[in-house]
């Protein structure tokens, strides 16, 4: 290719790069581990009987950290309500305790691990209402 | 040290790590990495208009995988319904989708990405009702 010819295709290399409207790396590439696959995803969501009470939210959070000592959990996050609102959206609960398991089995275990037995006594008092979503691969 | 020393040290070093039950590894180092922080969580569940057709969650699965290839979403999972049953278990679903972003700037873009537009266009038609829940750390 002679030096003209090359730079050229060099060029156009780089505007169909921006025709695509995004980059050099392979599509492929980029997406590589994205999609998590074979979790079990236990996500469960607390509304506090004093909602107003910022006592009792870090009282739960200091709860929901001791629960996170279970061993079967392999990766977990303590969350609140994005600043998000629209219809569909429900942000009236006052922390998200989401978490990943291997799978159903260990799910089950730490359903009756003595630190989740414990947590369940120690804390339940805090809150009025919880919802449970465990998901597996579709 | 002498070597006879030594050899008991390391010997009891052993002993010592069998009786913790477990490992080598500090407890620490075990669990590195395991709480998820500085990640926007948007999680949807799907009910669909025909809840008992196959035809039409794998039509909502086919979207879903479409809708992945939004650039600002890190992560994601498609799931359905774990065979956990309890009270305080919502299973009536069909599907979740499960995302992490990384803050809320993403999020909020994501949602006026032509490729979410296009879904909604093309899939809104197969559901009935929609939650999200939008989390950030608590």
């Amino acid at each position: 290719m002679k030096k003209e010819s090359r730079r050229k295709f060099i060029g156009n290399l780089g505007k169909a790069s921006l025709a695509g409207g995004v980059m050099v790396k392979p599509a492929a590439a980029a997406k590589a581990g994205r999609e998590l696959k074979k979790r079990f995803i236990h996500h469960v969501y607390f509304w506090l009987k004093n909602p107003n009470s910022a006592a009792d939210k870090a009282k739960l959070i200091e709860g929901l950290r001791k629960l996170s000592a279970v061993k079967t959990i392999q990766q977990f996050s303590i969350g609140q309500p994005a600043d998000t609102r629209r219809e569909v959206i429900e942000s009236s609960y006052a922390l998200s305790w989401f978490t990943f398991f291997k799978n159903g089995k260990d799910q089950a275990s730490y359903q009756v691990d003595p630190i989740h037995l414990k947590f369940v006594e120690d804390y339940s008092h805090l809150w009025s209402k919880v919802i449970v979503y465990d998901t597996v691969d579709a």
